[in-house]
């Protein structure tokens, strides 16, 4: 169902990117939970635009207002509601979108689905403004699954030729996550870092886009967790990950390395640790067998579609017309979306923990 | 939900590897649809074990029985549902598994999961048999699908380092599908197959398995199908294909090359064929933007792991005794799950597509 | 799931008597559909407080602000989004209800239920002023539905003894229901509204409260709507109706009459009307048979419970010194809440009838 | 969604009345629950036919067939499925009803809405045969319900005229509930009993049918369960009591009663008793608070509709020609369905508790 999320928790997102607000319902959170609203501002702040050069320039007041769900800001187990208030938009920008859909962009698909109602200012309800619905709501969950001893975080995997190093399938630890997932550009290695902005810049240059590849890790989960079939970690995730924008792949473990590999190799050998705890040697699996958590870190792997907006010229339609045409963007885009979009894979991740563990 | 699936239609799977039957309901599909059971045979045919030395040499009685929600041949609007018999279970097999887990499988998880009280044998719920109930349902999906313009086809993409020749993602016809639908291990490529059936081979000759990767197209299907965030076409479309067992990574269009490609190279342009249709120069979308179809192929592809039970001994726990232990599996096995998971792709692909447009 | 409804459409509600605001998301509505805000506030004002002494005197805004989902007062077919904020709270009235629960409300409940965490100010999420949002949400549909032909429209069938006529159940009118569907206090008989508004006048003097019952018609709605078991008309219905706080009683067509009924009696014969039409000459079955609509007007009636809070001195317990206590509850509230919930019913019925015809 | 029921749970049920089978699959039910066939089978029993009587003298053999779910008696935590074969189907009664929708039967509006298709030997999906599904569902939640304390059990609260003495709503307690929840035709007054079956033998020598009520209680339920708005105990109640053909109404605690009923009257007190308990010292609510139990018995009545099968001739419609005609319906048929009913309604109530529990 479109915008509504979640089968133990109900996720509920609205808005567009010019309508008056954006905003979400989280609905079935555990009652009691003290909610640090600072927490949450700086995943959003994560997200926000108008950082550096990585990203468009416009400003967004992200300012989550929360209409209901705390109480002395303790989840009273009612529905969590908050909105953020659209300010900073520039409608004139997008006045041509309905006659020249932008290659790349939902303006096409949305026009047909919705007979031409849709509202194709700023993307409308296909912006990439309303993950920030979703990392606030991941926010408040991942409060509640630190208090359960999971923690969440992750890096730019890959921007163009760019890559990072990756997590340790096996050993990526509370502390390693901790070290990125409170940062914008998230990345293991400074290096890395380096060579992905300057790839990002080149991009930038050209009036161009790049894309990439975002990894994430969540450590701390139980083994048991899910359900075989439809109702495995790897459905769920991908479920909630595929409502990102931009997302075109999903891969959990050794993903679609798995394809060049021999089962005595893929196999996670399992073996008691000092603690007397079942691990396994190696993890491809990437902490689940079955849909079900092994108890070993979860990995997943998201590929990021370089932003569609350019300022390039592009090739398009007239849909009035009925004729081919040229199609020249204008306003602000982020030549590449990885960085922003970290704390929103993030965020997705614990929604999916949240609605697997209520 | 476990082994509930879909929105607009339902489908319900249940059984294990060694209970009386596996079956299979699905609820709300359109009324008058005629249903050739041959057709079914041929679909659950090219997934049944036994073909050739690529597969297991267990044989099943694939025989589908038909409960209810046919009249005459015809769909009178009532659930549908299906038995299988299983016959040819060897149940001695697998009475060490739930000392000794084994790498790869579900056995551990499920064991934790369900506090021990999983059906182990022959893997359970957790079977790949089961896949014949997506098969059967899949199946079923698909002759409704095809009156309305639809055709769904599938071929090994990738066998351990052995590829074959990808879709045309912009020119793959119906009749490029249908040449490979009702085939086992279908291939574009002749060649292409033979180097597949050297790498199984030689996996098999090793007592051991080998991944790959499979490509799926869906054509005919109309613009505008699919919905924003979370009820797009890849949310959908990974939602049950996640479900098949082995499969860690889905990915559409360009999939994860999307992280190396520049905006200006992953855009697809639009233009007016000669027929006033609005398609694309490219395809990379996969034939989705924004979670809606846009009227292309869609294009995905699924990564599927090495088969886990392998003939080599293997290190596990003793879960018992909690110490270390090494295990050795004996039994029939498919030394690569690719050719017979073709057909589960297509009929995941295919009750995906009936959800969406009921 | 609490406070999430539909399969077809979802509604989200949220908010609770002392948040911030309340508010309402509708998703799935189809596109391209005018919404009338005015008729909106219509509806909202018949439910809204402070009419005349048969309410509360409490005087709310319950100006509703849309947030999106409408561009130019068209539905964009994205999430409809809107909030009513708080304004006239008292909240010194309800310090002492977390130690002393009221008699008839969820005060005790919601404690056990959120382990003391619910927001209890007003009776938080449980309040009816929650029903604001369902008169919103359905004041939108209704406008959608009576483009398909389908009117809505409700009375005050009882209050204590005093009764109306009833709906002519094979042919009350489209007319007969718009003559109902704008007013407050909405009766068939102007006498009958005389001695329910004695009954109620009488209440309030006793600083008691009194109880009723709401009948609700549907005509236009065409035959075939709905499915068989828990996809029924009254299964859907029911559903959403119970969400109305206060209602304990729900019943279609003859009803609980159905009792005392032979079958001979209570079937509705089928007839050929002088358009070809299939009727029945008598609609004991209130429009539906084995759950799916026969064409003929949709009947239903629900039983409203006395207002539990009253004036009176009420025997409760005292949650923190686990004794015995006394309660007097201040503040001012609906001696009769029948004459405001008569919108909320017809609300309901619209939302059940939009999800039932998406 | 038609024939799926349930949030935390998942049910589904096939089949019809003269199809191979019927069967239910019930999903997400606990692991390591025993399961004794042979309770299962004194439910069904209860509700098959050919008791005496009050009912039809067709005989069916309810065998239920387990395919999965159970290993040695055992929920595994996989589905659960079941079958009972179709034997003793007479096809030739019903050759005519396509032509002829008997009047308070589904066969005119299963018609509209499946365009014809539907199976309407016996009635088909819409058959109250589907109800022995429901029974060896709920048989299984029974004993699971059992062992955490929740004990159901229903009777016979009035066929036509005659009425039964109803449940004490405060102090029904479990040996109550256990002296009636394994016999047919259960009453609470052995006197009511005789007038009830004098109703049913009146109206069975009239060729005719008589309806009832059945009233139904839970107790051991502990405070707490279920949730506000849409997620209350009512709601789900309902969702699945209407599921069972022939019900008009629901009502819970007083019911309808409320209608006449001031506040201070209706509410119920609350007391701590002698164990420092929380209980009121009435039960109006039905044990229900909103939409969340008080730990107080829940108590529900149905409303039964005659059976309208019946010897008489009645008027409906020629749906070839399209005019009126005369039908006379012949076969075998319940005169009143109350007593065959009483198991269903309290298996619907252990399906509602299983879902609301788990």
């Amino acid at each position: 169902m479109a915008s509504t999320w979640g089968e133990n928790i109900k996720l509920s997102i609205f808005g567009g990117s010019h309508t008056e607000a954006i905003g979400v319902v989280l609905d079935n959170l555990p009652p009691n939970e003290k909610i640090d609203m600072e927490k949450i501002r700086v995943q959003m702040a994560r997200r926000a635009p108008g950082k550096d050069k990585t990203a468009t320039t416009r400003l967004e007041a992200d300012e989550p207002q929360v209409l209901s769900g705390l109480f002395n800001g303790v989840t009273t187990g009612a529905p969590l509601a908050a909105i953020i208030a659209n300010t900073n938009t520039r409608s004139k920008d997008y006045s041509d979108l309905k006659i020249h859909p932008r290659p790349g962009h939902a303006d096409y698909t949305a026009s047909v689905r919705y007979d031409g109602a849709n509202d194709i200012r700023g993307g409308g309800h296909f912006s990439g403004r309303l993950t920030a619905c979703l990392v606030f709501a991941g926010a408040v969950c991942r409060q509640i699954l630190e208090r359960r001893g999971i923690t969440i975080g992750a890096h730019a995997y890959a921007v163009g030729s760019a890559k990072d190093t990756p997590f340790d399938p096996v050993n990526v630890s509370k502390d390693d996550l901790n070290a990125l997932n409170t940062r914008f550009f998230a990345v293991n290695s400074p290096k890395a870092e380096e060579k992905m902005r300057a790839e990002i810049e080149a991009a930038r240059l050209d009036a161009d886009s790049i894309g990439g590849i975002i990894e994430c890790a969540a450590v701390g989960v139980p083994a048991g967790i899910g359900s075989p079939m439809f109702g495995g970690i790897e459905n769920v995730f991908a479920s909630i990950l595929y409502g990102i924008p931009a997302v075109k792949g999903v891969e959990f473990g050794a993903g679609f390395d798995v394809a060049c590999m021999r089962g005595s190799e893929n196999n996670d050998a399992f073996y008691y640790d000092e603690n007397g705890l079942v691990r396994t040697k190696t993890n491809n699996a990437g902490g689940i067998l079955g849909g079900i958590t092994t108890g070993m870190p979860i990995l997943f792997r998201i590929a990021v579609k370089p932003t569609p907006s350019i300022g390039r010229e592009q090739h398009t339609v007239d849909l009035t017309t009925k004729t081919n045409a040229d199609l020249t963007i204008h306003g602000r885009h982020d030549p590449c979306i990885v960085p922003r979009a970290i704390p929103v894979a993030e965020a997705a991740a614990a929604l999916a923990l949240m609605d697997l563990l209520r």
